[in-house]
């Protein structure tokens, strides 16, 4: 999916919303699990009902390799009926050396490799360029880098100031710039748990589009989000799992689940409107 | 497995070698290619060939992954044959928020998740703590944390100088230290590109078993590794792939791999006995 498509289905559909699909069968509806490939089955109801509300969805892959060759099964069967105009992430975090590291690309980008055909694939920094370059050179494909990460421990190494007189997450977007990543193939993850952080990421980024987790059940807040890192182009994504997914565990789920999405569409309307991108 | 267990092995085959199994379609013998699975004939002929040389086997898990379900039912084949005697590790270098990673502790770790079983699972730090801890949780199993790898991109963040007065790797060391990684369930990856700095590592991690790659086709030397790295406990696992496995590409790969593998054992033997460990 290309830049332009993206920011034109933010436009028509009124929304930046990504829903994340990381189906537990623990937490699933339990009518559910009678089906024959459940996590499919709860995948499909939630895209069915959510599909005009988001323009992404991003399944979590630790949730599906976590059921074995059943569960790569569910995630294929998943990636086929992804619309083709929401940008379909897959949330793996890969990193490795330069030929590992296509195998990856390949894995998640080529549909003869592993029957799955993302646009998008969450990479992780540590192991720098050759583990981050394999994956732009897939044309029309994406890179989600890491940079600051909304969990507890993004403050252990992502804010340790580097001898280059800033943070580390900010020595990962200076370097990504360089390793060819550009507004049109690359992304990062810039967690919302503190708004403020994001100004710090715009000052390098300032035109890419930001992969943002943590509002909602992790506590980030849409307005602050869109205070400190929406652009002209709207440039963000804002990813919301659980608190859509497990709306409610009875016969309505899918319902309760569009009734939240449809919340985040109408606030992000909002925002969208007072930036005057639509 | 144990460090204890862990030990005793590298002593009784005088050995501290690790044969990485990244199996490759087009890099595979042509005469296995007709086999009902092609990577599991040829892990299995490896393995049968090299595990008296070796006390640790490490299937990087991107070279299964990239065959979809087929690759994973090869990856839990060939995890079943791998010996008890040896350490199994699963190259995955994952890294997520904590409810994610526990998947993937459980996908790795538990056999009734994925049917997996392995020993250790290779782990990436960027994200802290919380992306770690899940693993350690887990008796008898081990994380090996991302500190200094072989390739080219180390150099971009993981060299770096931190406010604390180090390289941003040494940070890694220090801080999973105070995570409840103990020299019984942590280890780190060390590459060995450049023996010195392995003594480095050794500063923060006297005690740990250090998984060494980059000795071979990655230009490491292994006198070099043992020079810096290796302790009264022995302390190194030193990982060989390419050049084992792919020895031959003709009906004698096994054979070849064994000779190729013998030849290290040799080397690894010496500088035991150098040292009085064995």
């Amino acid at each position: 999916m290309t830049r332009s498509f993206l920011i034109q289905q933010i436009k028509e559909k009124k929304s930046f919303l990504c829903v994340g699909l990381d189906p537990d069968l623990e937490k699933l509806p339990p009518h559910l699990l009678s089906e024959e490939d459940p996590i499919y089955s709860f995948n499909k109801a939630i895209i069915e009902a959510t599909e005009d509300l988001c323009v992404a969805y991003k399944p979590n892959i630790a949730f599906y390799e976590c059921y074995g060759e059943k569960g790569w099964k569910s995630l294929r069967k998943t990636n086929r009926i992804l619309p083709a105009n929401c940008l379909q992430i897959a949330d793996a975090k890969r990193g490795d050396i330069g030929n590992t590291a296509s195998r990856y690309a390949k894995t998640f980008f080529e549909k003869e490799s592993a029957g799955l055909e993302f646009d998008a694939l969450t990479v992780a920094p540590y192991m720098g360029k050759d583990s981050v370059v394999p994956f732009l050179e897939f044309k029309n494909k994406w890179v989600i880098l890491l940079a600051l990460t909304s969990n507890e421990g993004s403050f252990d190494f992502q804010f340790l100031e580097t001898n280059k007189r800033e943070h580390l997450f900010e020595t990962v977007l200076r370097s990504a710039d360089k390793w060819g990543g550009t507004k049109e193939n690359m992304m990062y993850v810039a967690g919302a748990t503190r708004g403020e952080n994001l100004s710090l990421i715009r000052k390098h980024a300032p035109d890419h589009f930001l992969l943002v987790p943590g509002v909602g059940a992790q506590g980030g807040s849409l307005s602050e989000v869109c205070k400190y890192g929406m652009t002209k182009d709207c440039g963000l994504l804002v990813n919301s799992t659980r608190s859509i997914i497990y709306a409610s565990k009875g016969k309505d789920f899918a319902e309760k689940a569009r009734e939240k999405a449809l919340e985040l569409q109408v606030e992000m309307q909002s925002e969208l409107e007072r930036k005057n991108i639509i």
